[in-house]
């Protein structure tokens, strides 16, 4: 395991504990890595491990994990999850954008914060949103996952008081490719008070709504 | 005038007029074109045709012609505009899209069409566009001008059933400079039956909603 | 089926019934909604529905769909197609543009509108355009689809009086690859009245085809 | 006044009172938005007034407003700006980066909101930033100023466990022209808990620091 | 003259004279290079001349150089051009296009060599081109100059048996803004045999006519 | 063979047969379209041609082409090649680029014209380029291949009188990739008369070089 | 081996032996190249040889060679390493970066030179670059790899007063993906000094690096 | 001067003084710079000073100041220029590189180190740069600025055993407008010892000349 140093004092200095971001990592890396963090009783959380990363663990490790195919993560040692107050909400646009939106739900499961997942509330259907909105509004944070032209994140801002962190996600085709429309409508939000993330990054909007929440503790 | 030739049959054609677009033409043609259509008693649509060409035009063409600044249009024999029945509806997110809505407007009244202009229902106070929702379903063709991120047009083509004519407009900063991210908004909506023009196009905007128009007179 | 919820006022609302975008979903996915659909008898348009997808699918859920592998479309309930009067004509400028022009012409019929295909007309060999122009000129909405550089947009709207809705495709390579020229012609046509939706959005050029002629009925 | 509605409304529903954004907008605009406020003695935060813009108001308005010429912003019936606790720094890595800093604290004071800005902190004299550190970790929210490549984010939010607000500037030349390297940066750093905002965007940085905190007073 | 070396051998080694392009020359540079070649009896020409550079030129050189305003080009010691037969016609969409279109042309007669420009053929109004179709045939080298989404090149390509020259010009607004929509159309036309050269380059597609004709006399 | 009309008129009409752009076709697309041509003794180049598309063609078709797997080319009723004189010289800067070399030599001999192929000239070791210079300077017009950074093409044109007819290719990686670097190259050659086609296009310089050479005769 | 020339003189012109970039090459051709050098007791360095390419090689061929999976490179008649005096340092800012950063090391080997790699020196962590700065320092020139933003290549011209060559590395998602934010940060860097090569290119850094410091001995 | 901390102590750490650049910066900002280092007598060099901010200094100031136009900078207290031996030549492709070019040259004086600059080498024309290739090989450190295609970079890295320090410069229009075509080109290029700095960027290619020289006095 030469390549591999473990943060363990992260969670000390930023308030959040480390990640694997696994793209990338060969089958060999990932096996020290879990292994390591098994046996030093570490917590640890694994995010864009594929089904077929996943599949070449040695099914002893795998047995030490907790696996999710939609939002390709994996946890070990995960801390009991706080279910009352829940401070954050996450709403997606449409079923395509799940797998980010889950992405972001497990990263707070793995810091101790349970969180709602609205899923479905795209605005080409504005009701669909109207009929979740004093839902959505109790809460102090709110995670916005959406594709195509992102317009949910301006409706949302200009809805709710709570900071609106957006995830633009990848899914369209042409213009809207790779998630780049969804990007800069998260940018260029019409609504002020539109924070935002890389393309995909659930995990970085989860660990900023830790961040943040572990200020006012 | 050896540049020019105008293309007088072109309304019978295509159902439109030709337009001239003014911009980076000189005081002279600009001079030779007006001279040549007043002395012909031809209809004249000119657009983006900045204050300053316009004061380079000599006091008696300025008399026969009609300016608006916002619009930067000039027009001369127009047809009467019929009032009634309205069919087409222009709506804007801002007041910094006026300038284009107005070309749009402009254009259907030089082509006999009276349109009403609604402006400043941007997404961010949603309210504001749910006020004004029942009116804008009466019409049969919505033209939507919009800059930043463009979230209008997907809210919009989500809550009425005629199809909308997206004009992005280069209203913004940074990502969204130069209408860019409002396109990109308008050609990957989430709401199918979204068309979309060139940025701030709403000369063109107009235009096909004049030759739809015809199409079912 | 949580992540799902069918829109069936949709067609009340926007004139035209939900599609479904099969991009990205999974097997499970698919076919929740085939189940749910065909149980309800609910009409049903899938679109982007790979060959790989539909193979995914139960042999009894494939009965009842009617799939096209050409334009990766599957529809249940399709409503009886009205022949008469047709007011949609499709254009496409070579035969790899043919899975998009299907897309739009198996969208228009889903929505009981037959809509002729008239293939291989690129501006490449001008003629056989203009041996179909007479036939095209009869329409009252054009959608034509054109991959590489797009020039069949300009020559078509300045030969017709009908609105021309222009569909980019992905046919290119090297700078015209994705589609991305043929989408910056459509937008900045010399010829005034072209409508554009996204690169390979032949549904959404569909789409607005109904919209707008349900305008009109 | 017939194209501005003010929305009094907004402070109340998402914390925030609403500002103007004037870039673009005309003398006669401003004007009427200045007197319109001041004779209802609503608050007033006019952003991006350049300094011909405030030129062009009349005296008897100037007199009515504080005006910055570093930011560009204008303020009327400013609230008391509440001194303790502070719970925003705002940092930039050079002078450079001083207008749109500012901009992101006058939003603060316009709120009531001291906040303390600590300047040229660039990473390229590391030791600047060091210096400073102790004092920027006493803040719940840091919002920090960059231009050029940007890697000021980075590098603190490694350093503290508060939420860094990213705010790309436009502060470069060659590739980093008009901040698109800075803003990259912010959006993939390899510092998890970085949020991003529009290129120069000070002022809705600002608008999510008080939007949070608002949700934990 | 410390930074001038004028190429004298230029004209036996590549067929064609050197050229001096102006852009961002200073005016003492600019004398120094007329006052040379018309010293030495040199032919002389000079591209993208701006009239505030033309006038920044002492009389008494300004009165030995040919100035064109339109294609901001100046010529000495031009030799006398040939009249017959004429080998290349120079094609263009627009008004707007007479500047790109002219440079071709100047460079041309500077080189001997005589060529009609045709303007106005845009394929908004495919019969004007139609109309000249049979003349453009009679020569053996096409230059074309387009701006918007350059959909000419094409057509014409399609039309003739010559070779096209493709010279994309910066006129448009939007997405064809810079002449970006036109250089893409033309290198990905679907009428094999068009050449492009860079946006505005009148210049250098003479220049290539010019080598071309000169391996065949 | 509904979807396919051959143009044989085309090469009466533009100097140059038809040939068929095979990417993105299916096995019986190509499998009609080579039956109808050699059931017609109609001449066929067959361009982009992969291995697994030749492969799915029937044995007793494949029997009937002549396949260069280097080149993706497939032809049938070739004309006889004129060995002399040749006037069309192709370079290319190394071994990755013999495939799209390949592809012009194989049009310009479907042509009729043999053409010398001179590889590995890169300018990186520029004694190789010119201890072929002079050999290169006997041909009327050169076409050059070049991916990376395409130096080729200013170097070479600044050494030979003929025009070069630059192929960027997609050799390359990072900001080479896809051959984006090489076509800026050709277009922004310091050395006037470079002309250039699309990435990877060996086929489109052939034509250009063909319908020359033709005007000539 | 028609299509091969092996640049002997290329060591002594420049410095540095010829290397082959196999990214496309043959299994064929790669397999001379190997054959040549081998019987001609040639040095040879292949650099982006993919496994599978590897493992196309006949055995007895890879038995020659030293072939190394992480960097992707492989070597014959390399010269003795020089262990002393070290002058070159490779730093990376994770363990994603290897691959690259072996490049580097492998290509300095093989021209005799030994450099230490020092590992996941990320910014994110701070105190791990502070950990190994000492060491970093003591080295002529710092070769640096980075991917996501790279705020590593500032952060270390900022520390130490060798010159840095930075080398972005296509580790990322989103706006990151493919190395281009990494590249704008390296050209874009705060801290002069930064020198940059392409995305990935650990070989050219090398190169650049052995350049350097065989003018110095 | 509350906005400035003068960083005396770079020159230790990092081998090279600090400098200012100016562009953006306000005449009072630039005076108190000035005025401080002329008061501590510090060494100062100017960078991007525009003749526009150089008059908008005091006369006082000034004199004490060497202004040089073409590279907009402006130096005080410069060491004295050791001119043998020389190590560092500035090779450039056209006049219009000379303001970059010179920006470099006076970086390397202001450090103390004298660089002869060898204009107007372009590759359009070779035997210019053959001419002097013979004197350019003498030094270790090439510093060579090119606008439009760049292909100098690669020409020279062949020809040469030192490395190449590539500067794009903003020498061109179309696609090569700003730089990009240049900036690609020094980083792809096929002559591997090319490192390149941003476009402009001759301050910077300076210091990293110096900070490699320093390492081997």
């Amino acid at each position: 395991m030469a390549n591999f140093v473990w943060d363990a004092e992260r969670q000390k200095r930023t308030g959040v504990a480390e990640a694997v971001f696994c793209s990338g990592k060969s089958a060999q890396d990932l096996a020290d890595i879990v292994t390591h963090n098994i046996a030093h009783s570490l917590p640890l959380l694994m995010t864009r491990l594929t089904q077929a990363q996943w599949q070449s663990l040695p099914i002893s490790l795998q047995q030490q994990l907790s696996y999710d195919q939609v939002s390709q993560t994996a946890c070990a040692n995960t801390p009991n999850i706080t279910q009352e107050p829940q401070h954050v909400c996450i709403v997606c646009a449409g079923t395509s954008d799940l797998s980010v939106a889950r992405e972001a739900q497990r990263t707070l499961e793995f810091n101790g914060l349970a969180a709602p997942l609205i899923a479905d509330v795209g605005v080409a259907g504005l009701w669909r949103l109207m009929d979740r909105i004093e839902e959505i509004r109790r809460y102090k944070i709110i995670i916005a996952v959406a594709g195509m032209e992102g317009a949910l994140f301006s409706v949302l801002a200009g809805l709710v008081s709570a900071p609106v962190i957006a995830v633009p996600s990848a899914v369209g085709y042409g213009v809207s490719e790779n998630g780049q429309a969804a990007l800069t409508s998260a940018l260029s939000s019409c609504a002020p008070g539109v924070l935002t993330v890389n393309i995909n990054n659930g995990f970085g909007a989860a660990v900023a709504a830790i961040k943040t929440l572990r200020q006012f503790e």
